[in-house]
């Protein structure tokens, strides 16, 4: 299958990307490069050491692994966007060319209306554009559990039957998301709902957890690397605990910690994709997939790290922070995820299996770790309307964390 | 009150400041004057011959009916936008500072990107500056009752219970909207919500129906006019209705016309923001008020049209054309709007009693309808994604509605 990929060069896409070559499909890909960027402005960087994209090219034909017809395009240029689809011909669009970080979205305003306005651009971009150059072609999204967020009823894969003064409709699940990043892909999931609906386009949204993992089976090699973050706008809670134990900080969950989220790992989302992608929708179908294996709380995360750091001599303690976001920390979560097990979707990995090599693989590069040290512990508040002076004012300080100031 | 309105040079903000002045309110405003533009754009003018901002303040002054400070800001200039709300120090802002129209966001890709990112940047722009400038001001947003779509259940006013496998919680009503604009007034009342809950903000979040009419009471004036737009992208199908009627073009309704919206005068919609402006949320509340008065077809609307024009000398007759929207054409539709009455509302106006009195300011106007005819009729497809050479291409020719042409 020709499939293409938009954010290429970012964590998930390059995983998927090797993993679709080795599966035999065309793989082509664009990539703003905007990431690399975004985690330097921030005064860090990815704790793999990656390559260029033309190394990675060059990496991909000297291990005979194929090739990919890779496209320095930003989606924010409609005409460009439509061009790559017109000369790629894709049959199907893997849309993770977005920005993905909910603590970037909250920096300040600026940086909430860049979140807002790139992310839903790039997105009614690429759908005019599959419209105008590929009808048919079958777009699969990234999405993201947080859309819903944490009600106190189940959450369904995107749509439910509702009951509401003694009639009945299907309905779409309310959304209620807890930052700019997360309101930017409940719009973007409006987008494409409408797009099927105006034009009969094909799509996937998969709401995904968080993903975890430093490696999939098909980076044998470490020009083959892809980024892992672990700072505090672009790493995830799981990445920044790993960092914080091979560093012999202390771990720092957020609150009292009992916030659950899904998770799953590296190889397991590219898992899912590709099962998305492998089995396409109807035409004229819109599905929505909820994607994650195992649900933990922030505190059992950490505990969890905590012990297996410990087990591989690396001493640590937990150490409940000030919490900078505005979510329950007590709460009721339980989606539904039945769709991808129905098309044959088994998970590979668990998070405790996983843990081990993670720290492996962040102690071999522990200097890159230890360069960016100030950057792993929580300077932010989302209830401040300007986090700039405490993120980005002093990079190289050694700042405390900042006492918790409440909402209004 | 100290009252701050953007978009106050528009149809609704105008007509608002009026009646917030006539009442005793301190009135200021913002605007960029953009909707003239754009109305322009299309080939279009408003149907009342509407004087300049400067002449504006002017007449009011002459009138004896006070003053208005006034500020040529952008929303999109955030550093502009804080600045007059420092200077204003209003206790409430009415937020009407948006690009209104569904079919100018349904043009093409260029539109439809413009109105997602102006609408949310102008949104989030005004949240911030509030929250930094006067986190205690009350924020009345202009929503539409088209956020909900037409679901086969009651509307609730902005949430409702939800029963779901055994579990319940209240939860936002799920919002579909069948346009980019309508989504991007989703989009806003996403991000209003969420700058509740952030900073406690105190927002009301008014999804009102289709407004019509020429005037309201404090519109004693010619000076004191009001715009009323009739073209395709600028005008509501009432509007469009009135002006076929007047200049003896067949009055044409989409489809099969069953599909109903819900109604309002202009002089009830400026009551129903004045009371929620004299009766504000309590510190760190958010709802949500459905207004509307009566519930028609567009197909009773173009009847009654017919008649009243008819009976006013103004032969018509009304002649289904293609529908150009994706929109259910018979459908079930009863939005509950309860929370304004019990503070309060009653209905001033009727459409039946208005509609005399719109056709006799439009028939004053004639010359300015005659001289902009091409633009009443439909040409626009919502299915397309490019209606440009259909709308813009030839402004002045008389090209015949297009061909209907269905979804792929």
């Amino acid at each position: 299958m020709r499939i293409l990929i938009t954010g290429i060069d970012g964590y998930s896409g390059w995983a998927l990307a090797l993993h679709l070559l080795q599966r035999g499909h065309t793989v082509s890909g664009l990539d703003n490069f905007i990431t690399r960027e975004r985690v330097a402005e921030v005064g860090s960087w990815s704790a793999t050491p990656i390559p260029t994209f033309r190394e990675r090219q060059a990496a991909l034909k000297e291990l005979g692994l194929g090739e990919i017809s890779f496209h320095e395009v930003d989606l924010g240029d409609y005409a460009a966007t439509r061009r790559v689809l017109r000369e790629e011909r894709p049959e199907a669009v893997v849309h993770l060319g977005e920005q993905r970080s909910a603590p970037y979205s909250m920096i300040d305003v600026h940086h909430a209306v860049a979140t807002q306005t790139q992310n839903v651009t790039s997105t009614l971009h690429l759908l005019y554009a599959m419209h105008e150059a590929l009808p048919d072609a079958h777009l699969v999204k990234m999405g993201t559990m947080g859309e819903y967020g944490t009600p106190n009823v189940d959450i369904p894969e995107g749509f439910f039957e509702v009951e509401y003064r003694g009639r009945r409709d299907r309905m779409p699940f309310p959304r209620q998301a807890s930052s700019w990043y997360h309101w930017s892909k409940v719009f973007d999931s409006g987008d494409v709902m409408l797009a099927n609906r105006l034009w009969g386009l094909r799509a996937t949204d998969v709401m995904q957890g968080v993903i975890y993992g430093t490696r999939t089976p098909e980076i044998t090699d470490d020009r083959l690397l892809t980024r892992f973050d672990f700072d505090e706008v672009w790493g995830t809670a799981l990445n920044r605990f790993c960092v914080q134990a091979v560093l012999g900080l202390p771990i720092t969950p957020y609150g009292k910690g009992g916030q659950q989220r899904g998770f799953l790992a590296l190889e397991d989302s590219v898992q899912s994709l590709t099962l998305a992608l492998e089995n396409p929708p109807e035409p004229g179908e819109y599905r929505v997939f909820n994607q994650f294996d195992e649900a933990y709380s922030i505190r059992q995360l950490a505990d969890l790290v905590a012990a297996e750091a410990s087990s591989r001599g690396f001493p640590c303690h937990v150490e409940a922070s000030y919490n900078p976001r505005v979510e329950a920390e007590e709460h009721y979560y339980h989606p539904l995820h039945e769709r991808l097990p129905a098309l044959g979707y088994r998970p590979l990995r668990t998070l405790k299996d996983s843990l081990g090599e993670m720290l492996t693989d962040l102690a071999r590069f522990r200097a890159r770790l230890e360069a960016k040290k100030h950057v792993v512990q929580p300077r932010m508040d989302f209830r401040l309307s300007d986090n700039k002076v405490r993120l980005l004012g002093h990079p190289g300080s050694k700042e405390t964390p900042v006492a918790p100031s409440g909402p209004r």
